[in-house]
């Protein structure tokens, strides 16, 4: 009998509690794949609780996947978790070079775009791998395509036509080391020192930091809670490039609606200039379907980059751009001189694992996951501190951002949370105009479980407090 | 017993035909891994040749790794190849793109820095990189160093003092995407418009593409047989950086003497200048140990740069800087955003391969493999061209520059070759200042076997004469 001890004095919920003590027991190795947990009735007669406080705590784990139902026979531990074996801690560092530094593993991460890496199904990846270098002919060991494996690029175009709508041959996919790279192939074709580059504000630093390597000119345009606002564009200016997240603005979460869509490709195509798209989160909405892709809109001037950071994992360092077909050459040129191309074993892999249904299966396994996180996270935000917390951007994606009543994010409240194990990222990081965002930081939740979250609220309540 | 025939009036040696009967055999799946081939004196006896003879053919198809003998035993076929199972034909395009273009696979592929990528040990990578997986904390899945893998950099820097004398600590090395990638990095960390360059003429063309992007003055300099000649830089001028091949001049395939070495090294201390070594093959060097690396003669100006795509494989896209300690944080920087970082688990993969001794064995094994090539290359022009052949830079690497009396390379003679199947690189096309190579074609042997290699020089001759 699985041994699990209620603490009728806490205030976390019975059901909680046994979610906590399961999840424990499973990570810890107590219970190991393919253990059959104790039968509902079995538990909550042991216990002494109802049978549904039981059930609820079950279906927690089982959205979760650290268990799984066979109907008529019961609930297992999930087989295809792989649990951190040996952390390896890494050098920590001080706020000046947030930028540069790498986290200590157990830190309460609250960054944004960290996926759920522990429920990545590993042994299917390495099966695509595995497979994919044995049948691949030797010259795809050699230098290979600049644009990347034909075969990736036409699976994509499948993948894109069946979850975003866009309509693209292969050759007008290049497949990139990550949107950083996408976004620099981009910017050393379109710029020069005289273009101008509109650009959301706030909008990802590294956007910014990328660009002004290639402009001096970047004009920030000021979102709301939907995104960008084409109606303040200036008429009688011309940008050669406009940035932007339509699907889920960056940092603020806005999902532009319809007609600002329909705007900003008019303007495009009136003024003569491209709009790069990122696409960075996409599939993971929480409310009807994805919101159509511009580039759906305007093949000829839109650029749509999208990243397999968020839907497999980021260290696989595997992206995309679709791109107007005059612009295939010149960027795979640049992406030629760059680094020649992407790893064409993982390319390939990649390519097997989308085509199985494998990573289809998965992001709608995750989808579900952070869907149940974002929502202990607004209840757990909305508990900790009732009325003072404002919440947007919670439609989609894998983070919102919380506005805290007369709370104020400066670099010493950051160190201090950090020195105490929790860390997240003020809004303000990623404002063009400074000072607008003061009360606000960024809470990604994707990565984080429900004890984690609870942790580390509890410890910003407590760091805010003592600023009052 | 093995059907074997012999064609008496054929000029290729009786060996020889024995070998390509049984290596076609091999690759065609008529004989399998672990069969036991006949006994020489089994064949001998047969066949009415020579013992001799036989153990000839043998030899050659050990060399290759073909077969594999134990003693008192017989010969084997070898297991750890794996074939040709699906050849995907990819699109040719003209000379005129040459630089972009992706080459058939059936093509007699003439190109430098090929390896012989059907002999790569899959079975042996494809178990590092799924136990990298398997053991590997989630945070490995997750945004990574920059800088790349500790574990690696660890690894790295004990294999480059064993094989290169290099003393440098882990926090020294930059893992990088390749060395094309790694030229870029250094380029935006040191580079401004004013800046000079001194490069190597001729010099690969890329690494003068890659350059020209950051500074329009580039100068350069001449190489004789052995290399660079430090004793002609002008005394008057200051370069910001000399990128230089000393290991193995690309392509005319010097080895730079320790006197120049040692000049260069002091061109720079007394100038203030960076040199940036690159060196892309020096792992096969066949006479004598591998020369010097410049950086072990002053790890202040010096920046080194190696790959595994010769050692490995070139779709891996791998490679490492090592940097003077002052240049680490900017490199590192430049690196984030150029792709935040190399795939992770690709790189714990490298150093287990490494670690097990995988790579250090392999490395061996092809140097005695492109030996042989390499000797087979310098007979068959000899025997091809007798004295309208002189060959430069055979005492290391993967390649040759052959040079032929009256001959000559323009675009027509090089798409005449490659409707014809051949694929070959004139020394023109690296050269800076143009017509001084205008007879000197680049001939890579390390990925071709004796047939091929055969064959595409009867081509060239065919070619070459009806042009006289």
């Amino acid at each position: 009998m699985l041994f699990i001890e209620l603490d009728r004095t806490h205030e976390r919920t019975y059901a909680k509690q046994i979610y906590v003590q399961i999840r424990k027991k499973i990570i810890s190795g107590l219970l190991k794949a393919g253990d059959r947990l104790p039968s509902t009735r079995e538990l909550s007669k042991g216990l002494g609780v109802a049978r549904n406080t039981v059930l609820t705590a079950y279906e927690l784990l089982v959205s979760e996947e650290f268990v799984y139902s066979i109907p008529g026979a019961g609930f297992f531990v999930t087989t295809e978790i792989t649990w951190e074996k040996r952390p390896i801690p890494i050098v920590n560092s001080t706020v000046a070079s947030l930028a540069d530094m790498v986290l200590p593993s157990d830190l309460i991460n609250f960054d944004s775009g960290l996926p759920a890496l522990d429920l990545f199904p590993r042994s299917k990846w390495n099966h695509a791998a595995a497979n994919a270098l044995n049948e691949a002919p030797s010259s795809v060991l050699g230098y290979d395509d600049p644009q990347g494996r034909p075969e990736l690029r036409e699976a994509l175009s499948g993948y894109l036509k069946r979850t975003r709508g866009i309509e693209c041959g292969p050759e007008q996919i290049i497949i990139t080391s990550g949107t950083k790279q996408g976004l620099t192939l981009v910017a050393k074709t379109l710029l020069n020192d005289k273009s101008e580059v509109w650009i959301e504000d706030p909008t990802n630093e590294n956007v910014k930091q990328i660009f002004s390597y290639h402009t001096d000119k970047m004009i920030p345009f000021r979102v709301d809670a939907l995104g960008i606002q084409p109606h303040l564009f200036p008429s009688d200016r011309k940008p050669t490039l406009i940035f932007v997240t339509p699907s889920h603005q960056f940092p603020m979460g806005g999902i532009l609606p319809i007609k600002r869509r329909l705007e900003l490709v008019e303007f495009a195509r009136k003024s003569g200039c491209y709009i790069l798209e990122d696409d960075y989160d996409s599939e993971f909405t929480y409310q009807g379907l994805p919101a159509n892709s511009l580039f759906e809109f305007d093949s000829e001037h839109v650029i749509h980059a999208g990243t397999f950071s968020k839907t497999m994992f980021p260290s696989l360092r595997v992206g995309y751009l679709v791109v107007p077909k005059k612009l295939v050459p010149s960027i795979r040129e640049w992406k030629r001189l760059a680094d020649h191309h992407s790893n064409s074993i993982y390319q390939l892999a990649l390519m097997r694992f989308m085509e199985s249904g494998a990573l289809e299966r998965h992001i709608r396994r995750m989808k579900k996951v952070y869907l149940s996180r974002r929502d202990q996270l607004l209840l757990l935000l909305r508990k900790c501190f009732v009325e003072k917390v404002t919440v947007y951007g919670f439609h989609a994606g894998m983070h919102i951002v919380a506005e805290f009543e007369g709370g104020s994010f400066p670099e010493e409240t950051i160190q201090q949370l950090l020195n105490r194990g929790i860390y997240v990222v003020p809004v303000e990081k990623h404002a063009i105009v400074k000072g607008n965002h003061s009360s606000q930081i960024i809470l990604g939740y994707a990565s984080l479980c429900y004890d984690d979250m609870e942790r580390g609220l509890e410890i910003l309540k407590e760091v805010l407090e003592e600023h009052y």
